[in-house]
């Protein structure tokens, strides 16, 4: 049997069973420190980052792909846009945990006919997304390949809860060693309140005029071209959330309803979403009034974070973070997995999960692990 | 200009001016131990593998990238033989720094066309080499490709020196503190002796057999095809030889002339080898017993250690690792970078240190960067 007949799931299934540990939970708190015995390997397999002890310290990794023709087109991208892309969608993986990126190491595959120019503009992407994160990239490994090929592998720090904060519940499961805290998929719980940073549908907006005929002059069409190619990982508000006390998040690559059932399923748990609160892009608005919406919901590439806790909590980061924090729905025990999109009235609206089919045939994400 | 024609070096100067801080040197006896202020990247690009501080503790980082038709035919390898492989080949890096491997990370690129049972072959053989180096496989990324793409990311612990054996200068130095000892390729000293660990040779010998038409019958071809696609990385001796005080080391990829001549020009000193006092692998010298030498100096893929330092401490390592280590040469002033092959009159012998010319149109490695 082919990788292409045996769909998605199952190759996840394959990975999962043989490579994740599983089964780690937090201690009350969402708190985590390191057990005294048992292995170092916190989180394989599942998250938006696997995540490990180093000692008594918790670190977060996560590496990403980007592969010609699959993931982007060479006559769609600059060298500094690809390189941008490639680091800074690893960044959000680990933002998407509440964590501090650190250092990054890079896989570049090259064809023989690549231009010298372009490569060093790569870098200059790299190291762009490098200084504004404050990160180190410490190595790398370049080889021959018959089309442009980009690994990303990135370790960052989770966000340790200071000791004034953890207050006696923490200072008694603890007792004295550093605890950290998470934003896991897994975390969900009935009654929790779904919000997302930032706004929706740029990127996917961004990528349906480049792969269109029809570009958009001026600066409307600048900017969506730099949302899809340009992302900007939202690593503060990760750390918000963790130091608001939120347990849980992910980032949105492959677009809010896809990403958001992929919560509600490592949760057990129902999402259900209000399509008026879903804070769609001005700029996929003005370029696609019709199908915006949709963009937001379903378009993919986003790189903003889900966030998901108590009001109160989500309300206390809404207030400390300076990106836009936007309440959108709440968890319901319901059917495990599962996101409603409702209308004004409370009904449900049937939106396609995998967005729509006029995007498919074009689309440059082609990941057959998902 | 394409990367085609700038040739090796300037690629690799490219990325090294812009991502590598350098200039990182170990205190007297080795020993690094976290400064009070300072960078966390410790070594960048330019050794087998980065370093960093990750708090107190000293953290190594190594990536390898492996393509069809670049580094492997997909029809002389089975996957459990590539995923070991793609996985070994970084775990001799951080055994080149005297590392322990920990945790590691895998972007892997399929053909729709891949066959399912290769694919968990293939995991079969990255979990052979887990278990057998007590790492844990912490995560990944699996994404569409056109061929073939093993992209394997592998964190490990830096050799911790214990408090007791570091001895007067170390505690004067450390304070206190935690002190690490890596193997670096710039660490060469003049009157230093060369050793090697195992012999050399079986793994070119096995990549000439496999692209040859001419296959070997019995166990000879079985361990030859073993010595190519299952490669064992030299964890326990590096472990030796940081432990045994050497401070100077790398892996065996390329090549023994090659890769001596890069920790020679690292080192800013010249390497001299006595033709006669190379361990060529039996097995090659049965196989191709006219150009076992050949193949043992300049076929590659050995993943053996090259270790140097003061005799006395390579004589304690020899007696400590459990496998065989050969002092086969010595570093003096001479000319930085050169590695001079001796006869067993001392005169030089000319070698061409690419290898030989017949196996560089049909070589499977083929790396634009180095």
């Amino acid at each position: 049997m082919r990788i292409s007949e045996i769909g998605e799931l199952s190759l996840v299934e394959i990975v999962r069973d043989r490579l994740s540990p599983g089964g780690a939970r937090p201690s009350r708190a969402g708190l985590w420190t390191r057990p005294e015995s048992g292995p170092g390997l916190l989180l394989g397999v599942g998250d938006d980052a696997a995540a490990w002890w180093a000692d008594g310290r918790l670190q977060v990794a996560t590496t990403d792909t980007m592969i010609e023709d699959v993931h982007f087109r060479r006559a769609h991208v600059t060298g500094q846009e690809l390189g941008w892309k490639a680091l800074a969608i690893s960044v959000s993986d680990v933002a998407a945990m509440g964590g501090q990126p650190r250092y990054a190491l890079l896989n570049l595959g090259l064809p023989g006919e690549t231009d010298v120019a372009f490569v060093q503009a790569l870098y200059e992407g790299l190291l762009a997304v490098a200084e504004r994160f404050g990160l180190a990239i410490a190595g790398g490994d370049t080889v021959s390949a018959p089309v442009i090929t980009l690994a990303t592998t990135l370790i960052g720090d989770a966000y340790e809860v200071p000791v004034d904060e953890s207050g006696p519940i923490a200072s008694a499961e603890c007792r004295g060693a550093p605890a950290f805290r998470l934003l896991l998929r897994s975390a969900a719980k009935p009654g929790d309140v779904v919000a997302v940073t930032g706004q929706l549908g740029a990127s996917a907006a961004g990528m349906w005029m480049l792969l269109s005929d029809r570009s958009i002059p001026g600066e409307l069409g600048t900017r969506l071209r730099q949302a899809h190619l340009q992302p900007m990982p939202r690593v503060e508000a990760g750390r918000c959330a963790v130091a608001g006390g939120l347990v849980c998040g992910m980032d949105i690559s492959d677009g809010l309803l896809i990403d958001l059932g992929r919560l509600a399923a490592a949760s057990g748990v129902e999402a259900r979403i209000r399509a008026s609160c879903v804070p769609v892009s001005d700029m996929a608005r003005a370029a696609y009034p019709d199908d915006c919406l949709k963009l937001a919901l379903a378009g993919g590439e986003d790189y903003e974070l889900i966030l998901v806790g108590p009001a109160g909590l989500v309300a206390k980061v809404q207030a400390q973070t300076s990106v836009p924090v936007t309440v959108i729905g709440e968890i319901a025990a319901g059917q495990p997995g599962a996101v409603k999109v409702l209308d004004e009235r409370g009904d449900e609206v049937r939106v396609a999960r995998s967005g729509w089919e006029h995007f498919r045939g074009q689309q440059w994400k082609n990941d057959p692990s998902r």
